[in-house]
C-alpha cells in the first residue's frame, strides 16, 4: 500500500492529475485510512496506465473511456466484449447512409470479404460499415478496392494480430490485469501500425521523387 | 463545363454543401458567366473528392483541409512535400515531452530503428516522435516494444505501400490529379488498414474464448 506521492512515483503521473481522474470517477478511491489520509495498491498503479493509454495514446474524450473503464471493471461481462466495448469507443462514428443500393453493395462487399475469411465478426459490429464505407469511398473515387487489395490488407492485419497482440495478452493471469493488457494494446499497437505506415509512405515517396536525407 | 445542379449531380454532393465549401474557400469559384450563374469543371468534381475524402474519411477538421488544399494547389511545392503537409494534418498532435533520459532513449531507438531500416525519413518529420512516443508508452506499460516486434509492423507497413499505394499514384498525369490521388489514398488506405486490424483483433479474441457467429 503507498499513499498519492507514492502513487505518483510509480506511476509517474503527477499529483493534480490523479486527483483529477479520481474527482471524475476514473481512477477507484483508495482505502481511507483517516480523515485525511488514503492508501493506494498496485490496482491503482495498473489502472492509471490504462487511462494514460487511452487518454494519450488513444486520444478518447474521457466519457468514453469512462465507458471502457466500466467494461473492464464489470465482471459480469466476459473478456471478449469487453474488447467489444473498447472497439466501439474508439471506432469513428460511421454516418448513417441512405440505404440506397451503392451502400448496400458496399456492405454486402464487406460482409461477403469478412466470410469468405473465416472471421469470427458479430454481424451487428459497426466495424462492418466502417469497411463498407471504405469501400464505398474508395469506388466512389475510382481507386482501387478490389476483393485483392483489400485481402492483401486483411491478411497483414491478422498476422500482426495473432503473431503479436493476442499473444502479448496474459490470459492466465487475474482477469483485470488480462482486461487490461487487451485494451491497452488494442490502442497502442493501433498507433504504432499507423505511424509505421506513415514514416513508410515519406519513404517510399522519397524514393519516387527522389529525394535522400542521408 | 457544368452548372451548380450538375456538379452536385456529378460529385453526389448536396447543392447546400458545394455552397458551404465555396464560402468556406475549401471549392474555388465558378467561372462567372453571368450574374446569377457560375459554371464549374472537372476540376471542381475531383477538388470535392479530394474534400469528401480529408472530411469524412479522415475527419480532419476544415483548418486542416484548408492546408492540404493550399499545398495541392501551391505548384511551386514538389509532390512530395505536398504529402508531407498531408500527413501532418492528419498525425495526431505529440506532446512536447521533458527532454528526459527515457524520452531521449526512445527518439533514440525511433530513429536507429528508422536508419536500420533503410528508409527515407526527414529529420525532422513529426512522425519521429510520433514512432518514439509509442515506443515509450508501450516500455512504460510493459510490453513488448522490441526490434523486432517494431520490425514486423515496419516490415508489414513498407510492403502495403510499396504493393497497392505508391503505384495507384498516376504520376505521370497532370499534377493535380497525381497529388490529389496521392493524399486520398493516405487517408483512406490508411482507414482501412485500421478497420480491418479491429475486425481481425475481433475474430482473434472470438477465437481466444471461443465464441463463434457462424
Amino acid at each position: 500500500m503507498m499513499r498519492i506521492s507514492q502513487l505518483s512515483t510509480a506511476s509517474r503521473v503527477p499529483i493534480p492529475t490523479i486527483k483529477y481522474y479520481l474527482r471524475e470517477g476514473l481512477l477507484p478511491a483508495g482505502e481511507q485510512t483517516s480523515a485525511t489520509r488514503a492508501e493506494y495498491g498496485e490496482r491503482h498503479v495498473r489502472r492509471l496506465r490504462l487511462i494514460r493509454a487511452l487518454l494519450e495514446v488513444g486520444r478518447l474524450p474521457i466519457a468514453s473511456i469512462r465507458k471502457v473503464i466500466a467494461a473492464v471493471d464489470d465482471e459480469n461481462l466476459s473478456m471478449h466484449h469487453v474488447l467489444g466495448t473498447a472497439h466501439y469507443a474508439i471506432a469513428p462514428v460511421v454516418e448513417l447512409h441512405a440505404a440506397d443500393e451503392e451502400w448496400t453493395r458496399a456492405r454486402a462487399e464487406a460482409d461477403g470479404l469478412i466470410g469468405d475469411l473465416g472471421w469470427q465478426v458479430d454481424p451487428d459490429a459497426p466495424t462492418r460499415d466502417e469497411l463498407a464505407q471504405a469501400i464505398l469511398t474508395l469506388s466512389q473515387l475510382g481507386m482501387p478496392a478490389t476483393g485483392e487489395v483489400l485481402r492483401s490488407y486483411a491478411e497483414v492485419a491478422i498476422g500482426l494480430v495473432t503473431e503479436h497482440e493476442i499473444n502479448s495478452i496474459p490470459i492466465d493471469g487475474p482477469r483485470e490485469a488480462a482486461v487490461e493488457a487487451l485494451v491497452i494494446g488494442t490502442v497502442v499497437y493501433g498507433r504504432v501500425l499507423d505511424v509505421m505506415r506513415r514514416l513508410a509512405q515519406e519513404s517510399a515517396s522519397a524514393r519516387v521523387f527522389g529525394i535522400s536525407y542521408d
